[in-house]
């Protein structure tokens, strides 16, 4: 019988954000897999360390940076077939990813290539949104408020079209979007309620109001706009 | 010196979807406090329930059901203020919230009548977005997808205007507008991609199209729907 396939959730940052369920199955893991890109450390990794056994297998799924999508294909069908062999032996394998599996994961490019062969199992994590908005000690949403979340990347017409009308918006993956997401705002006098929030909650978490953000952001930073509409009961 | 006021996320339902900082508060805890709805059991109780120590304190909110405000705001000024005494006392209070306490909870109006007084921490928690498309196993939002978080009671108008357009949408407490989402959804075209979920996580968990979900919906419940356009690398 073949092995599990499990996508396991391991929240934003901090270790102790893991789930009581993601630690198990890491702990009782034989066989654990993760991405790094460029062959740098892996940041799920470093989350789960504490959970992680020393005789346990490691399979890298090592990403190449670049702009096409051929390589990273390539190694996600390499990462693919490295799993599949111990799902062969009859090994379940655990997958471990930053936040939440199916929320702007890349385990969703190794459940794309295994899913309909191999049994699998998503185990939810916290998402980086609701991290953001306990570290600036925010509410999010409330009531019947619509959440709008929106990665950084995209086209800056769309960008506008998106935030407009929305109550509660959370910008991902700012980073070097950072000067055409704030001209979006700036356009649409929302920069007053715009909070700037890189690598929330680690140690060298930083929270800022976006007026007072750095010049460069880094990958992992977030801007969350919440208005604060909602007449409290 | 007064005590600190902890909001603690505890997921969507799973008692081991609590995270492990969640699990530790709750044991290491003196005073907890929670909501109930007329005298009911509590949800979030129900959750935390392995992690409660028999000796503990226990604050009750019972919320009366009314369509007016004001018999509710009355019983959060009355939780607040017995939460206030233990904090003056010097006592930790822990919050107990099902999913996040900063995700459409209703541990804000408990944290908007302490927050300026109190020193306040919250713990994020696993919301009921993502634990539901882990149990439609479906990816959510990938790369540069926007995903709208639209709560089910807004009007029919506003629900197709935020519906229209988003790549990924997840519809929250469908309960009795189960019909006029339907609707909206008929009308773009989008039934097809639409999934039903009743209490994710839990062992009464049900999943289903939503071509063939139940007419009647219970306040927990979902409606995701996710087009899957993005070309899987």
């Amino acid at each position: 019988m073949s092995g599990v396939l499990y996508g396991v959730g391991l929240g934003p940052g901090d270790p102790e954000l893991m789930t009581l369920k993601a630690y198990r199955l890491i702990s009782n893991a034989k066989v654990i897999a993760y991405p790094t890109l460029e062959g740098s450390e892996s940041f799920a990794r470093s989350i789960a360390l504490d959970a992680i056994q020393t005789d346990v297998e490691e399979i890298i799924v090592n990403i190449p940076m670049s702009v096409e999508r051929g390589p990273a294909q390539a190694a996600y069908d390499l990462g693919a077939l490295m799993i599949a062999e111990k799902l062969d032996d009859g090994k379940d394998v655990v997958v471990l990813c930053e936040g939440d599996p199916f929320f702007y994961g890349s385990f969703m490019y190794l459940f794309s290539r295994l899913s309909e062969k191999y049994k699998c199992e998503i185990v939810p994590g916290v998402t980086s949104v609701t991290a953001c908005a306990a570290s600036i000690a925010t509410p999010l949403t409330a009531r019947n408020e619509v959440l709008t979340i929106i990665p950084g990347p995209i086209d800056e017409d769309l960008l506008e079209q998106r935030i407009a009308g929305s109550e509660a918006i959370a910008i991902m993956k700012v980073g070097r979007h950072l000067a055409k997401i704030c001209r979006v705002l700036e356009k649409l006098d929302l920069i007053k309620y715009a909070q700037y929030i890189e690598r929330a909650t680690l140690p060298n978490e930083l929270v800022l109001p976006l007026s007072a953000a750095p010049k460069k952001a880094p990958y992992f930073s977030m801007i969350l706009v919440t208005k604060g509409n909602d007449p409290w009961l």
